[in-house]
């Protein structure tokens, strides 16, 4: 891959930077009421800031993502996650934007999480490390902007969980955010949401090797993850699209085995993604990156979701698509709904699509040309200043 | 509960009763191929046999029901799993009709399965249990009314595996079944089934406690199999029947506990449900239900669900609801359309309910005209030798 000849859609090798936030005394207090610093955040940049510092888009990632949203690492067989919508020429394109994407903190991924070292103890925090939020990773990122010189977004994106800090920052930060373009995703997380969470959550739990959260250095709780992830990997597919790919074909025998291998596809596709998952990802940052999404609702303050868009300034494009039934579109219509009673200038659009909750990392063709519009005529309302 | 009075359409105190079966040389040849024998069965009945014994009525279970369906235990605080549907009156009335209903073969119930003594060994089989299909319970069936001196059944009716089973039966003994009534249920158990089936017997399996399915007299996979009972509950409620249900309603706190315990009520009501379970299941037997589900396929033979009903005789009443989304109601179209194509007379309802899957144990109005009516007319054929 180091002698890769990248297409010309694509911002090339890349390399995660990292800053140092919120030391002592100006450590962040988190929701919870919990202080926390030093703060250290993973992130990457692809394109170049413009002069006047007006086209900077925060992208943010969902559940198992990351900093690398675009891009090679030297060495890799996959792009960044995000690498269908990143790029020259791409939906968030880079020939013309800043585009900053950072992993939250909670995370895995070179931000502080419960695998880091908790400085009061010289030892990995575990369950030690505090709850976070929506709200304390959208204030980190805050941050991040703060120590880059960066008082303006153009635009905030993510889908599923990047698209619930896209909401919250659209709240929490009216005056900088032009517009914001979240993505299958939710105002406030269903109770069907929070039990699959919960029960990957109860699978993690389950394991002896998770021992309280406390194995940094011992065998870690990888059944218990594996299972977690199996659970998360049936929520993102459809049930059309998992009949379309596997149907029930069998693996690679004639017949049943009659057995508790894997007969189907569809079984050994699930636990390939399980294992995959385990050498990628911490169990302690999936319990406490879930629980963030669990403690998720716009509506905690004021009780209406209408109340609490009351102060926004962005413009918005909402997409959902039609066979997401984690995020359901109706989920993404309230917000939509709450927006325009805001008289909030908002676009909607549901996606056909039967990649499920997937599809915002998935679908390139129409989400693509509605994100390309719309950051468009952003730009230009931008630059004749409304 | 001694001392209980019952209401008029309670079959009241009941027994489970128990036969041997497929005694060597008379052993049931299972669809693996292998030979099982002898097999016992537990099964309960209700009602009286009429003297032409032209009344009796099949009653199948799902994954984690039994043989007691109706009526009460002595001292026991429920009654048995349908008895909102069986007993004087009631959609399978006892008042006119014979039930019956047996525990599957690879249950934990009172039926042959992974937890009973393997006679060539004099321990427990464990996974030494021959893995059983739909069509092998129904085989067990049969023998169970071979030995009953039972030749005809009136009706066949269950949901869920329940139905999966009464359109087994239709299929294998046209001569014997008059009518059938497949309730929430599919010809064919989909991807996503066969994917939510496989993680929850991933989640056993992951116990180290399940030790390769030989735990009996140690202790149990309990975490496993509670994780695998809360996955399954989840898909047996829907969206909108969980948030009618729960919300975002926290247990007990006035607010967030920022920790993993339980913040809100779905998450407890799940756990509830785990713990339940293993108090009632042997994990071994929910591996080859499971299984034996996933098998389920009624176009296995043919290629065509059309052909697969070719000579099925009895008439049909086929019942789907709304929000159930593991067996969505265009599954039972499916059968309804291919029964159609065969010239069975066939009456298909999907019932409008928010309950999602669980639907078909707890929607007792609709549910129960539908059966009540469809059963009198078929009774009346009967007795008109149409």
């Amino acid at each position: 891959m180091n002698e890769r000849s990248f297409g010309e859609d694509s911002v090339g090798f890349v390399e995660t930077q990292y800053a140092t936030l919120c030391e002592p005394p100006n450590e962040l207090v988190l929701d919870s009421g919990v202080k926390l610093g030093p703060i250290d955040i993973a992130y990457e940049t692809y394109g170049v800031l413009n002069e006047d510092k007006s086209n900077v888009i925060l992208i943010l990632h969902a559940l198992s993502g990351d900093a690398h949203a675009a891009g090679w690492y030297k060495g890799a067989r996959k792009p960044g996650w995000w690498d269908i919508a990143i790029g020259p020429g791409k939906a968030f394109d880079t020939d013309r934007y800043f585009v900053i994407c950072s992993n939250v903190i909670g995370g895995c991924k070179g931000s502080t999480g419960p695998s880091s070292i908790n400085p009061a103890t010289g030892r990995p925090f575990g369950l030690d490390f505090p709850v976070v939020t929506i709200g304390d990773m959208v204030r980190v990122q805050k941050r991040l902007l703060d120590h880059l010189g960066i008082d303006s977004l153009l635009t905030v994106s993510g889908g599923s969980m990047g698209g619930m800090q896209a909401l919250q920052w659209a709240v929490d930060y009216p005056d900088m955010v032009r517009s914001a373009i979240p993505i299958a995703t939710t105002s406030r997380l269903s109770a069907q949401g929070i039990a699959f969470n919960e029960v990957g959550r109860q699978a993690i739990m389950a394991d002896p090797n998770w021992n309280h959260g406390d194995y940094y250095g011992k065998i870690p709780p990888d059944a218990g993850l594996a299972v977690a992830r199996m659970i998360g990997h049936i929520t993102y597919l459809s049930d059309e699209g998992m009949h379309a790919k596997f149907g029930r074909r069998l693996r690679d025998k004639e017949k049943y085995g009659f057995d508790f291998s894997s007969d189907f596809e569809v079984e050994s596709y699930l636990k390939y993604q399980g294992e995959a998952f385990i050498q990628r990802f911490d169990a302690n940052s999936y319990l406490y990156i879930t629980k963030a999404q669990d403690y998720f609702d716009m509506t905690n303050e004021t009780g209406s979701l209408v109340e609490a868009f009351r102060g926004v300034k962005a413009r918005f494009l909402v997409i959902s698509f039609s066979s997401d039934w984690l995020f359901p579109s109706y989920q993404s219509k309230e917000i939509v709904t709450a927006l325009r009673l805001n008289g909030v200038d908002v676009s909607y659009c549901e996606i056909s699509s039967t990649y499920g909750h997937d599809a915002f990392l998935l679908e390139a063709g129409q989400q693509a040309i509605l994100i390309k519009n719309f950051l468009a005529h952003t730009m230009e309302a931008v630059a004749h200043g409304r």
